[in-house]
Formats: structure tokens, sequence, C-alpha cells
């Protein structure tokens, strides 16, 4: 009752795990995992290598392995099915709601599917393939089917023995929802409504119709977006003629903001959200490989616009040492309006009618940072190399550098938009490509044009 | 009713809102703006310059003005505050919940504050005293003290005429709490379970008392796992005598999820997760040169390296033209490691007894990457510079430097977190400069051994 929970909880369980691991005693293992939520399952899976996963994903009470499916990523779930046989597959998901086991089944080997599917009564088969019927990322494949309604002619009593005759509500439930005799959506209507009016009422007289309901198509960005808009903890689904076929909750909704912030944060370095931090070495490397190709090629762009001045470099050696930090600040001072622009246009807060506004101010802000820092960075420079014109010329490179740092910082993740690639994967490599190419050319053009003519 | 959201709903608007501004007409964006929500008049008021922003401010229903100063930004908050007088303020915060107002409160000029404790009856008063004695970023800071308790030997029927008689309940409630005479916390009584059980039911019998409390002193990063762990959507928080003090609920913790989403992204490019888009050139310049700054001195570190092989540069400048590919190559790789490092810590997945293993298998990933990527870029500067030992340098340099960003990619993080510092601040920066230092080293050390004895 009331147990505290703790700091570093998981952190504390691998200590535990590996000494027992090492020990080699899985009993003590058993029952330290099962005492943990699916969720927390998840976790620990997640943060073992292969080999102890395997042993640990063993030991896993098999009524809990559907729920630890469902919150691991795409590849570690992977690794986890291929450890399991046919029947053990099918005896985790069976007992699974209808929105879940459409979200695992593109993951399920093909023979498996079939199983599950044959071991499903009518109607739950339908059901799914209901579910599966909508795109992935829609309101249609988050929404859950299982759905309590009510009609607006009935009073509170009636739906007081409805429910009771009725039994257990479906998970979350905070609203019932109140449909006409085709079933079409018409409002909502919460159980503290229910509770704290006389029987008598009418359920028309208590109905909240201001609750607008999702179209079935509703993309699953849209969807966050209303939640957190209107702390919602869940809100209907309706098809174009407004017939409810289900409701959304806020735990699924969590999952998405998770997801995205994750998408956001890994694909910047050119992964995906779903990567095993323990994948094998062969698999990681290949992915890996793509993204650093595409920076290897990006990298002879700016090495063959150093190679234009090989001449300049070769009666200035100086020029060579100081090229790299006119370029790098470009780089740094991108990654900072970059930063701010990925959000704006994941929060929809850019359009025509603002970007010109923004531009302007980050130009600004860039040419007093280059002056100062272009002044800071010449001082350094004349006290370094005693050449004047050395440092006016560096000076004069970094704030050309850090106003197309701001210029393309703004425009290049808008542009990437426009063109349908995703800001936050691509961003990075375009943007530091213009600061580095940029970077040499203003250096070591002006370099090239003051100090050697 | 049931009206369809609409996708890209805020930059449409956005679009409206600009026309109506350009023409002058007040009337239209007024009526415009109040169909909003207050998250979503935040959302508009981020996303205007400084000027127009003032103009939507002061049309927005006074009503909403609490609510929507809770939506946006602290910077943001601050800019709409001090377009407001101490009437205004009073008016906009009088009417907002307890937890709701003690955030705001440290934003408010200290003369509105007094004015808001004066204004304010002695309960509430106390209450607001109450909430602001638990520090920041806590359970205690997060909870609202608006709680429905009911006693274990009541029955359904005798609870039912309670909340009847007490009417509305607080804002997403779907349990009730359980309390001793002592007020202490015995567990929850769902309003679902309730509704389906027969009057004559004693709450005994129904009461869930597997659910954990919170402590009031846990921080917000706990509270956010444990509720997305357990898909809760309200939890209790106890003192150290385990007395009901209050009730956080998932709309809040949402909000910390996002929060710590964004600071994540915006961090590593040092900024503040409450930069607002349009702050004042000036203030944007300050709090970025401080970033610049240290990323300036970095550069020089490197820069120091080069500086060093000056000799070398002289008489072999290919080297020059080539170095930046080996010291990026390696910070691309770093960066890839340490975004799946820095989720791993957020997640708490990372601990002594399973670094070893992720330090192996990075490193084992860069060494296949180092020999694919080496030998690639040996023979593109084998066709551009028709210099075999050039070629083997290069290769044997870019794999050192992969190797260097892999271990630097798993340790720089583990043992900034261990010093006390966020990793997601300060690991980029740490670690490109490693990948710098050690690419320049690397590359001309070894040109200068092989190529020039």
């Amino acid at each position: 009752m009331a147990e505290t929970v703790r700091l570093d909880k998981t952190s504390h369980q691998l200590r535990l795990l590996a000494d027992a691991l090492d020990s080699g005693r899985l009993g003590p293992i058993r029952r330290l995992v099962n005492t943990l939520s699916p969720a927390e399952i998840g976790n620990l899976l997640e943060s073992l290598p292969l080999d102890e996963r395997v042993v640990v994903w063993g030991l896993v009470d098999p009524e809990d392995d559907g729920e630890v499916l469902l919150h691991v990523g795409d590849d570690v779930r992977e690794s986890l099915l291929a450890d399991m046989d046919a029947d053990e597959i099918l005896a985790a998901v069976e007992d699974l709601d209808i929105d879940d086991l459409a979200d695992l089944v593109g993951d399920l080997p093909g023979t498996v599917l079939d199983e599950v599917l044959k071991s499903m009564d009518r109607e739950h088969r339908e059901r799914l393939e209901q579910a599966l019927s909508y795109p992935e990322g829609t309101a249609g494949r988050l929404m859950n089917p299982d759905v309590v309604t009510v009609r607006a002619d009935a009073t509170v009593d009636v739906v007081l023995r409805f429910l009771r005759l009725r039994g257990e509500l479906p998970e979350h439930t905070d609203y019932l929802y109140v449909v006409s005799r085709r079933h079409q959506y018409r409002g909502r209507l919460g159980l503290a409504t229910l509770l704290t009016h006389d029987p008598a009422t009418p359920i028309n007289r208590l109905l909240d119709s201001e609750q607008p309901a999702f179209d079935v198509e509703d993309s699953n960005d849209e969807v966050a977006r209303q939640f957190s808009d209107h702390d919602w903890l869940s809100a209907p689904v309706v098809d174009n003629n407004h017939t409810l076929l289900g409701r959304i909750t806020i735990d699924d909704v969590v999952d998405i903001i998770r997801d995205r912030a994750e998408h956001q944060a890994l694909s910047a370095a050119g992964l995906a959200e779903d990567e095993d931090m323990f994948s094998p070495a062969r698999r990681a490397f290949r992915r890996r490989l793509v993204w650093l190709g595409v920076n290897l090629c990006t990298a002879f762009l700016a090495a063959g616009v150093i190679g234009q001045f090989e001449g300049s470099i070769d009666k200035i050696v100086a020029l060579a040492i100081l090229m790299p930090i006119v370029a790098g600040m470009g780089g740094n001072a991108g990654t900072q309006v970059l930063a701010l622009m990925i959000r704006a246009l994941a929060l929809d807060q850019i359009g025509s009618s603002n970007i010109g506004a923004l531009l302007r101010k980050e130009l600004r802000v860039a040419l007093i940072n280059g002056v100062c820092l272009g002044i800071g960075l010449g001082l350094i420079v004349l006290l370094w190399f005693h050449d004047p014109l050395l440092s006016a010329v560096i000076g004069t490179a970094l704030t050309i550098n850090l106003l197309t740092a701001a210029a393309g910082g703004v425009m290049v993740p808008v542009t990437l938009k426009r063109m349908g690639f995703d800001p936050a994967l691509a961003g990075g490599v375009v943007l530091t490509t213009i600061t580095d190419v940029m970077g040499f050319l203003s250096f070591l053009g002006l370099a090239t044009l003051v100090l050697l003519r």
C-alpha cells in the first residue's frame, strides 16, 4: 500500500540482474522480473545485451508476453519474436485488445499471423480486419472500437441500471458516448456527470455536444496536437457519416508524443527511433554506413572548395590552421537556428506570414554576433600571427558565414518541408554542408583577394 | 457537432490573421482568436512577431488570459505580462487552480503578487503558500490539492448520495481516494467501479489498494516515467506519514514529457526550451554569444593541433585539403552514438552492468565502418592525388577517429552525467572537440611520420 516509488529504479534493477545472471541462479531473476509492469520489463529488455536479453525474456510470465511486446521498439521486438515458437506467439497475442493486436500484426511471421486469424472467432477476426483496413498513422488505426454508448432519450437512472447490468467498462472510460438510433455520434456524457445528478434527469440535458470527434482519417500528429491543446483524456472517432467507430485514449497519445520526440532527436543523427541499442554489429553497421556515406560526399564538396585555394594555402600556411574555425562556427550558429525552426515547424508555427519577420530577426542576431565574435577572433589571430590584414579577413569571413548560417537555418528546413522531406532528418546535413562550403570559400577567397594580390 | 478537425490549422489561421492585421480590421481577428482554445491561442501568440503579438494579445477574451499565460513558454509569457497592467493581471489569474497559479507566481511582478495574495481569502492563500513550499520540479508542485475522498466503511449507495450532494467533481477525476480516519491514503475507487456495482456493496470490497502513491518529494522525471510505464490517468500524492495531499493528472504529465523532449532537442544547440522565436535580437544575441564563445574556444584547441603540423602542411598542401574530412566524419559518427546514449540515459537504461557490452558493440561497429569507409576514402584520394601512401594514411586516420568517436560517444555522456552535467547540453561540444582534435592529430601525425621522414 502506498509504496513509495524510487529513483533510478531501472539501473538498480540492472545491477541486481547482472549479479543474478553472473551467479547463474534464475529463480531470483524470475521473481525480480515479474514484480515489474510490462512497460518496465520492456525497458529492461531493451537495456540488455542480446545474450542476456534472451535469458531474461524466457523468464517473463507468459501472460505478460503480449503486453511486453507492445512496449519495446520494432528492432527489439523482432529480436524477441525470433526467440519464440509459433505456439508461444499465439498464446502471447490472443488476449490483446484489437488496436494493440493491429499494432503487432506487421511484425508477426506470416504463418503465425494465419494461425492467429484462424484461432479468433468470426467477430474478433472481422474487427481486426477492420482495424487493419485503416492506414498506419491515422486515427482509425489508433482507436479502440470498444465503446459504451447510450441514447439521449434515456434518463440517468436507466443508464445507471444499464451499466450495473453490463458490468466492467473498457479501460480508461471517462465518458460514455451518446448516439442516435443510427449510431451517429451526438455528444458525450461524463461518468462524473452521471454520478452527480439526480436519477430522474434526462440524458439530453446532461449531454456535452461540444466535444468534437476525430475523423477516422486524421493523422496521428493532428490527434496528438488536439489532445494536448485541449487536455482531453479520450475522444471519439467517426466516419464521414458521423457514425461512431471508436475511441482514442490519452495513453496511446502519450506514446505518439514520446515516439515523435525520439524520432526528432535520433533522426538528426540519421538513426531510426526503433534503433536497438544492442542490435547486432552487422546490422547497426549497415544503417550507419549509409548516413556516414552521405556525410562523406558532402565532406568532399568542402574539400573541393579548399582545393581551389591550394596555391594560397601553399603561400600562407596560417590559412590552413584557421580555416576550420570559420567553417565550424558557422555550423554551430546554424544548428541553433535549425533547432528553433524544427520545433516551430513541428508545432506548425511557421507560415508565409511570419517567415520574413523571422528571417530578419535571425539575420540581425547573426550580424551582432558576427561583429562581436569577429572582433574577438580577429584580436586572438592578431596576437597569434601578428598580421592585421589576416585578422580583418578572418573577422569578416566569420561574419559572412554567421549570416549564411542564419539564412540557411531559417530557409533550409522550410524548403525541405515544402519539398516533402523531413527537416529533422536532412536539415543538419544540408545546413552544415552550406556553412562548411561558405566558411572555406569566404575565408580562403577573401584571403586570396586581400593578402595575395 | 462532431466538427471535423483540420490539418495545419495553425498555419491556416496564421494566414487569415496576417490578412486581417494587414487590413487593420480588428473585429475579424477578435472573432477568429476567440474560437480557439487557450492552448491554441498560446501557440498562435508564440508564432507572432512582437508587434503583432501585442495587438492579438489585446484582443483575447480577458476570461481566457490566465489559461493562455499557462500555455506559453517563459519568455513569451514575460513579453505578454509586460503588456498588462496590475489590474488586468489580477483579473487574469484569480480564477486559476492553485497548482496553475503556483506555476505562474514566479513570473509575476512583486507588487502584483502582493495584490494577488491580498485579494485571496485566507483558505486559498494558505493553499497557495502550501503549494509554493514544495520545490519546483517535484510531485508536490505538480499536484492539485483538490481531491474527493471517501471512507472504506461506507457503501456504494452512501458514496452515490454523497456525490450527488457534493455536485461537480474536480476536472479529470477518474478515481476517488479512500482514506483512513486520519486522512491516510488507503487506495482508490474508480468511478467506473462505482457505476457498475450494486448500491449495497461495501467500499472496502471495491477498493483498489494496489495503486501506489507518489511521495511529495518525487521528481517530475520519476512521475513522468511511472505514468507512462503504467498508463495511469491520475495518481495520489502522500507525505511521509502517508497522509493524502493531492492528485497528479495525466495532462500535467504530458506537459512534462513535451517540455523534456524540447529541452533535449534545444539544449544540444545551447538553447533553453523557453526560447521565444521572436525574442528581441539584443536578448537572443546575448544568450547565443555565450554558446558560440564556448565553441570558439574549442575550435582554437583544434587549430592549435593543426598549428603543430605547420611544417608538414607547408610541404604537402593536400593535407590541408583533406584534414577536415577526417575530423568531420569523426564528428558525424560520434553524434550518432551520442544520440543513442542520450536517449538510453533518459530512459535510465545505462548502468555499470551493460556499459562494457555497449562499448564493445560500438567499437565493433566503428571498426567495420572505419575499414569500409577508410578503403572508400583511400580510393578516392588515390584517384585525386595519385599517392598510395597518402591514401593509406587517410584511411588509417579515419578508422582511428571513428574508433575514438565510438569510445567518446559512449563514455562522454556517461561521464558528464556522473559529474552532474546534462549530457544533452554539453555532450555534443565535448565530443566534437575530441573528434576534431583526434582527427587532425591522427591524420597530420601519421602523415608526418609516414610521408615526411
